[in-house]
């Protein structure tokens, strides 16, 4: 039974205060999907890139067991490519060059061999192909987790809301909450988001970490304070591919596994911020996923005995 | 033994989205005071008034038990008077006007029944005078607090450096710590804080929590999701006295006690933001603060088993 994520497979070129980059692998899926090969072994990617991306950027995906039957490549096409620059604060950034090429027509295929989909992310996508992903699947996966942003409200808020209709869990940040809500308190925006579909959902807040809203409950997990960020682009791609990857493996669908699932989430998108682009998310290993759970486990914790 | 808490005790007159008021009693010692004494009995306040402050409105502090010999009372003086307008985000605020009036010559009055002191809460004021009633107490307190704002960086950082190098504990938000230190991140910005003099920092990041710095540890804690904040005057004071208060009250000092203390001041703060000035923080009751507690227990509690 296999998690399968769809979402971009692209080029990123990134000036941060600490340096820049030539053109290197990015893209929801493929941030998303290294995030969860770390916690579950089925994972299938379904995108689209173009014949310039190259197998050595492949191996990047492929090395980690991931199943790429589902990314199609276009003959001549050119890879979706985004360029941006981050503020000193890391928190703003601009966009400096959008390059769609083959991600203007991408039309998701679904391989058979994906039919066996439990677990399914929906990452960062225009709607309609979200819709058009989980049309295409036989069986309705288990769990669907939809990412989305800002962009997608301003340019497609009818269609998003279409999706919305038939996910689980929906993740967002908090300015993204307001906006889909039309309220400023994130209680009021949650309730009224809940009513659109998603059984949960999730409001990501960088830096002061996330909450957690479903079951008439609220869990707010801490981010990990840390001494630098290098490179923050693909931190809530890692952090849904974290989070949906550690449901797949416990196979256990419940508030108390969602707010672990947000823990692991969180802690794949500390690593995933330590270098520039995918690099910190190619080489980790089980130790050290383990301290840092550890770490967000004291960062928490208090004891009231009274 | 008691504790102490110097700061203003004052006017206020407020507008927020959700109305406005006269002048109603405001400044940081009320509600610190007030959050404290539903924690530690023995509670004294240091501050000044004028003339027309009123039997009714000193009925709100000495009503909760707290010792006003140290409160100098003007005669023919104006109390302190601030008036201020929040925007929609309840974050940001204008200032409308600001009449010093009394505070413009206060300095601080120490009666001999004040000499007991062991727990001191150095609330938001100028420097001199935070330094002034260190230096009139004949014993060192076993834990001084400091609580402090942007507007003495700007205009007394010297000061500010002088008296930090004598407290044990720095509360201040993140756009504070940053300023204090000169560094973005927060994990530099406490190493660098923590060797200006306190052993513990406290970072106060309004809806997003706290963070504790000391000891070679952090501690995240979380802010309570409202779903509605009427009036955010006093919660970082009304958070202060509540710490404070609640160490005094546990008499030991170690930084597993100080989240715990961040806990209780995180609870008053957010009974604090329900109602306009210091009505919600005049009436509370033991049941309520519990239930309270037990809401932020539930909001940060996860288990990862593995």
């Amino acid at each position: 039974m296999s998690l399968v994520i769809v979402g971009t497979v692209a080029f990123d070129a990134l000036e941060t205060p600490f340096g820049k980059t030539d053109k290197i692998v990015g893209g929801a899926a493929t941030y998303a999907g290294l995030a969860a090969s770390y916690l579950y072994s089925d994972v299938k990617l379904v995108s689209v890139i173009g014949e310039d991306f190259g197998d050595d950027n492949l191996n990047i995906i492929t090395s980690k067991g991931i199943d790429v039957e589902g990314l199609e490549i276009v003959p001549g096409g050119k890879s979706f490519f985004w360029s941006g620059r981050y503020h000193n604060d890391m928190n703003s950034r601009d966009t400096l060059v959008t390059e769609l090429n083959v991600l203007a027509d991408f039309d998701p295929k679904i391989p058979a061999s994906y039919q066996d989909c439990e677990y399914l992310l929906l990452g960062n996508l225009t709607p309609a192909v979200q819709r058009a992903t989980l049309e295409r699947l036989t069986n309705k996966p288990k769990l669907v987790v939809l990412d989305t942003m800002n962009f997608w409200m301003d340019v497609a808020m009818d269609g998003l809301k279409e999706v919305l209709k038939k996910v689980d869990v929906l993740t967002i940040n908090d300015a993204e909450a307001r906006q889909l809500s039309g309220e400023y308190s994130l209680v009021k925006a949650a309730e009224k988001i809940l009513k659109m579909g998603p059984q949960y959902l999730i409001i990501k807040k960088g830096e002061h970490g996330a909450l957690l809203f479903g079951e008439g409950q609220i869990f707010s997990a801490p981010a990990l304070p840390l001494a630098d960020v290098f490179d923050p682009t693909g931190a809530g791609d890692s952090f849904a591919g974290g989070f949906i990857g550690y449901l797949a493996k416990l196979q256990s669908i419940n508030f108390a596994n969602m707010k672990n699932a947000i823990i692991f989430g969180s802690a794949l998108a500390s690593f995933c911020v330590e270098k520039f682009g995918t690099e910190r998310l190619q080489n980790l290993t089980a130790e050290e996923i383990k301290a840092r759970i550890q770490q967000f486990v004291a960062l928490a914790k208090f004891e009231i005995s009274e």
